[in-house]
This record gives structure tokens, C-alpha cells and sequence, in this order.
């Protein structure tokens, strides 16, 4: 089976298009010399290229080969290093990074079309500079300025990865168990001893140095997430020394074989602190925002593979003759003709391209919040990428997950056999639905950390801009029908009771996934008015989305107030 | 992880307790002397022994060591030959098998029962006896004296077992196309030529002798399905020398490692005919149906292995504190008290349970519809097996793979990771989509083949039956009233629009899926209504049924109006 081939026109499409990016980022000073569709697209495409040429060819291999662990050591799939060096070196880590950092500036956008286009090829090799970004704004956040000149240039150009050391074998969701400990050292620094798992990328070939960024406990601090503090672990300091964190053993997994998830044993290695006591979540929540982001658009780019393998199979593969077939009698048709294999295909388009525009959206949202003039803006687009991002991440990933089985099923049997290679999409995708914050995690970041506590207040400022954003578009009414809905709903029926004294303990848990659902198609709904209301955009997806998609928000909705009316 | 272990007081609770199950066989004079709930009851407990003592702890090796190719011989993984060899010397595969044959003569719900068990404990494994009794009652019914005489007890008692070999590269779910040649030979025999693929269990190292039944074309077939023919080709003839059957190869597969997955090249292989010539489908579609049933069964039995390892592991793990927790300020609670997961666990309950009802209600039919006295009830038992069957074997073999990939979030990240087993089951359970007729096909089976084309009419009834059965129940007019809403679409809008002249072409294809989903449904609730009726029904399931599984009824009922909506 073909790799997967970047199709620089659609990202294109639904980021100049549909979002106007190049008008949005004309009103950000400090990005207005890129609000340039030329350059932008020229980016995209050097990008797609590289991407096709170097990175999806490596991408069975790495699956089947997968990383190799021995005595302490990790040795990539072939080709896995020698492609990576490439990429670092011809500059696509720091497309967004600061220019004073050695970056080019570049809006945030074109990295997330670019991570998009990487997950899709080699979900494996893109693990490992996928927590690069994170890793640098963290630092140049709350790093010391010892730690920044020492670090953020090598982070900014990708020659040295990164990874984020959270869970430890009893501590995954609850990171607040965590016991790693930090003892202070005379010289200001720290003796670091503790265990941390499911670390990707904790160790390999790719890079001369991995910096670890670790959530561990100080000795007089509180139990809880606020006795968390985080501290920066390389594996080669500064001196050249090996630091005194190994890697114990890496993970058999369902997928992503080419990723090495390590157990990371850390026996009094030599730390330094980032940020301050006690801060550690804080400090850690700005590489897990870009992270989240990040696997949203994995979610897109992964159900953008799968999609793309089983459309060409669906033009190749006939059987049977499809209704209404125009073909000679007796011929079998193209399967691409059958109507239960349309629906499966034109579905996937349609979460694909409303993946798109609220994900680009988002990317814009993270520069406006940074650089936008007016106050007001930098608000409501920080209000945006903090209510949107848990939506994408659970969403789309779900919709990975279960896309890459619709579209593995175009394939029959042959789906179920490996060396088509949907498979694999499917055992890949699984993993996202877990990681950065299960998507139950993500429902209920949205319902009971960012809604319930502010009265509602942002998520229905949020719905009332969508909703002005539609006013004046013909056949937008249906989609602000349903935002009022929601808005209602919250308004009138949920904020109410989960106030009520007496109501049961947590019901809004037991809605927050139906909650998280009905907004993510709230989302899309917004974002099929906007593409419908662009010219070039894709009609059978548009309809697919109206009539085999948009059915669950009243399902949503009905389990929700089913769930308020249960005592 | 710990194996499977079967729970025979739970089958024995849906079988008695809600079914009656030994009432409905005392009205059966073939089986009466079995109506008796403490010998079945006593077979399920025996077969939950063997299954979990025998069968289960093989499982894990299984997919780890998979099934082993080399020069046309396969090697099954450690304990497979052993464990089969002593499956069938205690009889189990001739539970269901007519006395006069060598088998016991039980009702055939005995054997579905086992066969849930046995797929729950090892799917694999399972793979090669799971066609044993289609292939036993084919060779019963169309099969001529000599054949029987030479296959029959073999095939009853498991010591020699059986494909059925369809598939070929170039016909997959249209089998009209298979290529596969016989010429007779001038002793009434054929010689075979062509490849099959996709053959489980084509070559493995269980059983001394393998039976393959095989669709070919002789040479002055028509084109198309009715020139097929059905062929018996054994590995061994009976004077003991070795036919030109080869296996040419394995699948590398995304799971069931454990069942070789074969390429079978015939070389003029020498064959018997079963059956008449240019009814091959016809013979075959009594091991397909039956074997439809078993793949229904599989679904259940793999959900309800996936519900165990789940519900075990929320009992264990402790993060964060549930929602109204009463445990210790700061000491973090079992997964299990989280609202998230025990949405997850109790759906997966109430799909199994219903499942059960529906599963073990057709196989009762089966015999109902073999051996009961009045015509009218044994037409009712084939309209039931005709029409329940691919409802089965598609929403249950959909709800494996999504229910299974459910109880892995419970996981977290731990359930991406092989040891705890939880992946295998989502990996094993995707294939069941698929084979015997994807579930689209079903879907297609249920409205194009068995409801379109009589008008309704056996269908209606079954929905009526299902109304009548409830009228008595308290408590079931929900599920009544949604009985007329089915009825009433079929007869009012379905029918009537896809007889209309100029309709578009096709246009029933398009909700195929939604109408089999909505009546999946239906059952479902029926199910419900019967377990609600009955002592010891799990309330939690049955509430959890209500809330989140019954709303897509709605929601499919919507799809449907918007598909005959649509131009």
C-alpha cells in the first residue's frame, strides 16, 4: 500500500479559504509580515513534501521493526535517525519559535498544519519532536536564565528532544500520588530518585541529548498536586557527564511500535528546578495545553490517512453491482459506488475538514491570544483555545479511533490483514484516546473545571460569538437554533441544578462526555456553516455531516436530560 | 492479568430465569427428556470448568506465539494441540450433534453457551471447531450416503475438523465472482483447481484429518453466484493418502494470531460434490447461518471477556476521589466508584445480558423450528432465526470491538500495553465485523433480502409477536410504543417509497445500517422488558440500557426520516 501522500490544497482550502488566516494574522503586529497566502502556502507545501519524501515511507517499517531496547539503550527502526537529523536540520522544529531563540517566527498555524501532516504519515517517528514545542515554551516561560541559555536554542532547533515526565506506575490521572522526590543539593540544585512511565521518547537514538522535564516532590512539601514542583533532568549535562537517568525497559504496545514508551528510573540524578515550588502543575499545564492541541490534530491527521487508504482502495476494489449501476450487466462495481461504503468515506471527510477549521482556528486563537492589540481580543481568543482544546483533543481523537475501523471495514478482510497497513492506523490511533488527559479527563476539564465554577459564563460567551459569527450567513439557521439550545440547556436547566443544594453528589460527571459530545458537534456545526459559506468547499461531506453525523446532538441532548431527571 | 473464568450462573439467570428455557424445550418432543434445569445446568457448569481451566489460560501465549508457517506446514502455539485433543475426546463438540450420528443430542443452546464461553476465553483458539457443526449439519443435510458415511461421526465427535473455503482474491462479499474450477472426473468425482483465501483453520496441527467445503465453478457453469457448486475436499483421503490441497501461507494479522488465517492453492485436488450442482450457496448458507449465530455469540462472549478484566481492574486501581466519596480526606478512591467508568461498565452489562436474551432465544428457535409440532410455531422460529440472526451478528460483533476498546479507557494507559491483556480482545474482536458477511452485508440481509422484498410482512409479524409477548408486562410501554414506531415507519414510509416509481435507485441501501441499528434496538428493549420481568435482573444494567444505549433509537429513527427526505 502507498504511503501517505500530504495534500498541501485542502490544508490550504480550509485555512485561507474558510478562516481567512491571512486577514486574521494581518491584525497581530508581531505576525503581520507572515499574513502572506504566498508564503504560507509555500511553507505548507515544502512541508508536505518533505513529509511525503522522507517521513510517511518509514512509517511500516517502524511498525513493523519497531524501537529496540537493550542493556539501557534504545535504537530507532532503520532510517529513523538519519530522517530525523534531516528535519532538524533543514529547520521545521522551529518554524514557530522566536526568532531571538534561532526560530523563524513563524504563526503557530503552519505548525499545526505541519504536525498534522507529520502524524498522518508516521504517527511513531512524530512522538518524538511532537513534545518539542511544549518543552521550549515551558523553559522560556519559567526557566531560569541559566537554564534558557543553556537549553532553548538547542530545544528551539529540535538538535536536542524532549519529554515530559509525569506518571509514575500508581499516579496516571491522579498526578497529585506522585512521589518522585527532589532533595536540595548545597550548590542549588537537586538529588532527583524516583521511577516515571509511559514516557515517549524517554530514550533513543534520535538526538544527542534528551532534556527530561519532571514532576517531583520537594521534601517539606504538602501531599497533593500543590506539593508537585518541576525540575529539568538532561540526559547529558552541561559538562558532558551522563546524568543518572535510565531507561529500564520500554512498553509492548497495542501501536505506535516505532515510539519508544519508557520506564525511567531517575537514582539521584542531578536536577534543576524550573520555575518555582510547588508550581510544578502550572509550569507543566503550558506544555500540556500545546500538547493537547497537538493530539487533536494527530486525531485529524491519523483519520486523514485512513481515510485516504481506504478511498483509493474503494476506487481499485469492485464487487457487486451498486444500485442504479450504469455499468455493463454482470459487471461489478467499484465498492467507491456502494452506498454503505460512501457513507463511511464522505463521514470521515466531514470530521476531517471541521477537524481543520476549528483546530487551524485554534493555532490562530494561541497568536491572537499572545499578540492581539485589544485586550478584549487576547481574552475571548484565550477563551476559545481553553474551551476548544479539550473538545478537539477528545473528539477527534475518539473519532481517530473509530474512523480508522469505519474506513479498515472498506477494506473487508483485507482491512484485517497487515500488510495493508489500515490496520495499523487503527491500533495507532487507539492510543491518543488516553494520553495527554484521557477523554474523560477532557470532558470533564471542560464541564466541571471551565464551565461549572465560572457560572457558564465563558462557554456561553464562547456559543454567543459563534452564534453572531453565523447572523448574517443564509442557512446558518439550523446550526444557531442548536447553539441556542445548548446555551439554554446550560443556562436554564444544568447551572441551576448543579447549584441546587441536595442534588446528587457529582451528576454532572455522569453527563460531562454527553456535554463535551454535544459541544464538539455544536463545533462542527460552526464549522460546516463556515466552510458551506466559502467557495470550494466539499458538498457530499457537507451533507454527510447534516445527516450521519449531526443526528447525536439530540441524543446528546436527550442523555443529558435524562440524566437530570434521574434521582 | 487473570485468564477468563467463565460464569455459569450468569448464562444460567438468562437461560432460566428469564427464558424459561426448559419450558420452551418441554413443548419439543425431541428434546424434552432435556427440558430439565438442573442437567443443563450442570452441562454449563462442566463447560465453564473446562473453558477456564483448559482453554483460558492459553490465551495470552496464544496471540504472543500466534500460529507458526513454514513449507505449507503450521504449528499452533503451545497447549493448542493438547487442549484440542482433550475438548473433543470429552465430547464437548457433539453436545448438540443428533444421537445417531455419535453425538448427545442436547439442545442447541447447550452449545451456544459453550461457544460464548470458549470465544470469551480464547478467540483463537476457538477459530478452529467454531465451523465444526455448520460443516457436521451440511454434510446431514446435502451431503450423499457415502459422504456421511465417511464424514459424519468425524465431523460430529471434532476428531477431524472443517472449513469453509469461499473467499478468493478477487471475491470477497461477492462471491458470484469466485473462479475456482471442477472438472469431473470419470469416476463422479472433480478434480479442484484455484486459491481460496482467508481460510481459518486451513492447515493447523489440531486434529489428524481437515474437512474443506469449497464453493467451485464446474465448466459449464453460468456466471455469476448460481454457478456455484459446493465440493468436498479433505486433507486427507480415506485410503490415508495426502490430497493437493496446500496451504501457501499465513496472514500477519491485526489479532487472533493464534488462528492461522490461510491461502489454500488446489491443484486439482480430487473432490466429492455436495449437494446438487449450481446450489453450492444454497448448501453453504446452512453453515453460514449457523455460523452467523456463532459470530453473534463470539461478540457477546469477547464484551463480556473485556467487561471482566475492566470491572476487575476498576475494583483494584485508586486515583482521585469520586464524587460524593465518603472514604478518608485525601486518599484517593477505587476507578470503579468514578461516574465515567461505571457508565463504561454498566452499558457493557446491559449490552452483554440483553445480548444473551437474544442469543440463546435464537438458538432455542433453532430447535423450536427443527422439532416442534406445530407448523405455525416452527414457521415463527424460522422467521425469528431468518431475521434475529444478522441483527446479532452485527451490532454484537460492533459492540465487541467498540465495548472492548471502552473497557481499555478504563485502563488508561496501562490498557495500551500488552500485559494486561486488554488490548487482544479489542485487536481479536475487530475481525468479527467482518467475517461471515461483513456487517454491512448484514445490514443489506436484514432490508433488501428478508423485509423488502415480502413487504414487510415477516418482519411486522416478528415485531408484532414481540408487542403481544409484552402486553401483559407492567412497565414495557415504552418499549411497546416503540415496537408501533418501527412498525409504522416500515409500513407507512419504507415500504411504500421504495416501491414508488422514479425513486432513486438504491435509496434503502443508504439506511440499511440505521434500519438494522434501530432494530438491534428494539430487541434490545425487549430483552430489557423480559430480564426487568424476571427475579435477579441487574437494575444497574437495565437503568444503564435505558439512559445510554436506548436514545440512538431516536436518533436512528432521524437518520432514516432524513435518508427518505433526501432527493
Amino acid at each position: 500500500m502507498n504511503a501517505y501522500l500530504p495534500q498541501p490544497e485542502r490544508h490550504a482550502h480550509i485555512l485561507f479559504g474558510v478562516l481567512r488566516a491571512h486577514e486574521r494574522l494581518a491584525e497581530l503586529p508581531a505576525l503581520a509580515e507572515h499574513a502572506d497566502t504566498a508564503l504560507l502556502t509555500q511553507v505548507i507545501e515544502e512541508a508536505g513534501r518533505f513529509v511525503g519524501e522522507v517521513v510517511a515511507p518509514l512509517n511500516r517499517d517502524g511498525d513493523e521493526t519497531g524501537a529496540q531496547w537493550k542493556d539501557g539503550v534504545v535504537t530507532m527502526p532503520p532510517g529513523f535517525r538519519e530522517s530525523y537529523q534531516a528535519f532538524w536540520q533543514a529547520g521545521w522544529p522551529s518554524l514557530a519559535c522566536a526568532v531571538e531563540d534561532g526560530g523563524q517566527g513563524l504563526p503557530t498555524v503552519v505548525e499545526a498544519v505541519l504536525h498534522e501532516q507529520l502524524n498522518a504519515a508516521n504517527h511513531g517517528w512524530t512522538m518524538a519532536p511532537g513534545l518539542l514545542h511544549g518543552a521550549y515554551e515551558c523553559i522560556r516561560h519559567h526557566g531560569s536564565d541559566t537554564l534558557k541559555a543553556r537549553y532553548l536554542e538547542k530545544l528551539a532547533s529540535g538538535e536536542w528532544l524532549a519529554t515530559m515526565c509525569l506518571t509514575e506506575p500508581h499516579a496516571g490521572s491522579d498526578l497529585g500520588l506522585a512521589r518522585t522526590k527532589a532533595v536540595p543539593l548545597p550548590d542549588g540544585r537537586f538529588a532527583l530518585s524516583g521511577t516515571k512511565i509511559f514516557i515517549s521518547g524517554g530514550e533513543h537514538d534520535l538526538s544527542d541529548n534528551i532534556v527530561h522535564l519532571v514532576l517531583a516532590r520537594l521534601p517539606d512539601a504538602p501531599p497533593g498536586p500543590k506539593g508537585l514542583s518541576l525540575f529539568l533532568v538532561p540526559k547529558f549535562h552541561e559538562d558532558g557527564t551522563r546524568s543518572a537517568v535510565h531507561c529500564e525497559r520500554i512498553e509492548e504496545k497495542m501501536g505506535i511500535h516505532a515510539s519508544p514508551t519508557c520506564v525511567m528510573r531517575f537514582d539521584e540524578a542531578r536536577a534543576d528546578i524550573v520555575g518555582e515550588p510547588g508550581k510544578g502543575l502550572n509550569a507543566m499545564f503550558v506544555m500540556m495545553n500545546a500538547a493537547r492541541l497537538l493530539v487533536g490534530l494527530q486525531g485529524i491527521g491519523l483519520l486523514d490517512a485512513a481515510w485516504q487508504k481506504a478511498n483509493a482502495y474503494a476506487q481499485e476494489r469492485r464487487q457487486m453491482r451498486a444500485p442504479g449501476s450504469a455499468s455493463k450487466a454482470g459487471e461489478p462495481d467499484a465498492i467507491a459506488l456502494h452506498p454503505a461504503m460512501q457513507r463511511i468515506l464522505q463521514t470521515q471527510r466531514a470530521w476531517i475538514d471541521a477537524g481543520r477549521v476549528l483546530a487551524y482556528r485554534t493555532a490562530l486563537e494561541l497568536d491572537a491570544q499572545k499578540h492581539h492589540p485589544e485586550a478584549s481580543r487576547r481574552e475571548s481568543a484565550a477563551r476559545w483555545c481553553s474551551l476548544v482544546t479539550p473538545v478537539l483533543k477528545a473528539a477527534w481523537t475518539e473519532q481517530a479511533f473509530s474512523g480508522a475501523s469505519a474506513c479498515l471495514q472498506v477494506f473487508g478482510g483485507h482491512g484485517y490483514v497487515r500488510e495493508w497497513g489500515i490496520e495499523q492506523h487503527v491500533r495507532d490511533a487507539r492510543v491518543a484516546m488516553i494520553y495527554e488527559g484521557t477523554n474523560e479527563i477532557q470532558a470533564i476539564d471542560l464541564l466541571l473545571r471551565k464551565t461549572l465554577p465560572d457560572g457558564g459564563a465563558a462557554l456561553l460567551a464562547l456559543l454567543g460569538e459563534l452564534g453572531t459569527d453565523l447572523a448574517a450567513l443564509p442557512g446558518a439557521g439550523r446550526t444557531r437554533a442548536a447553539i441556542a439550545r445548548l446555551q439554554n440547556f446550560l443556562r436554564d436547566e444544568l447551572l441551576p441544578q448543579a447549584a441546587t443544594e441536595g442534588a446528587p453528589p457529582g451528576r454532572p460527571f455522569w453527563l460531562a462526555d454527553d456535554f463535551l459530545r454535544a459541544t464538539a458537534l455544536l463545533l462542527m456545526a460552526w464549522a460546516w456553516s463556515r466552510i458551506a459559506a466559502a467557495p470550494g468547499g466539499d458538498a457530499t461531506a457537507e451533507a454527510a455531516f447534516w445527516r450521519w453525523v449531526w443526528p447525536e446532538f439530540d441524543m446528546r441532548m436527550a442523555m443529558m436530560a435524562g440524566t437530570l431527571a434521574t434521582a
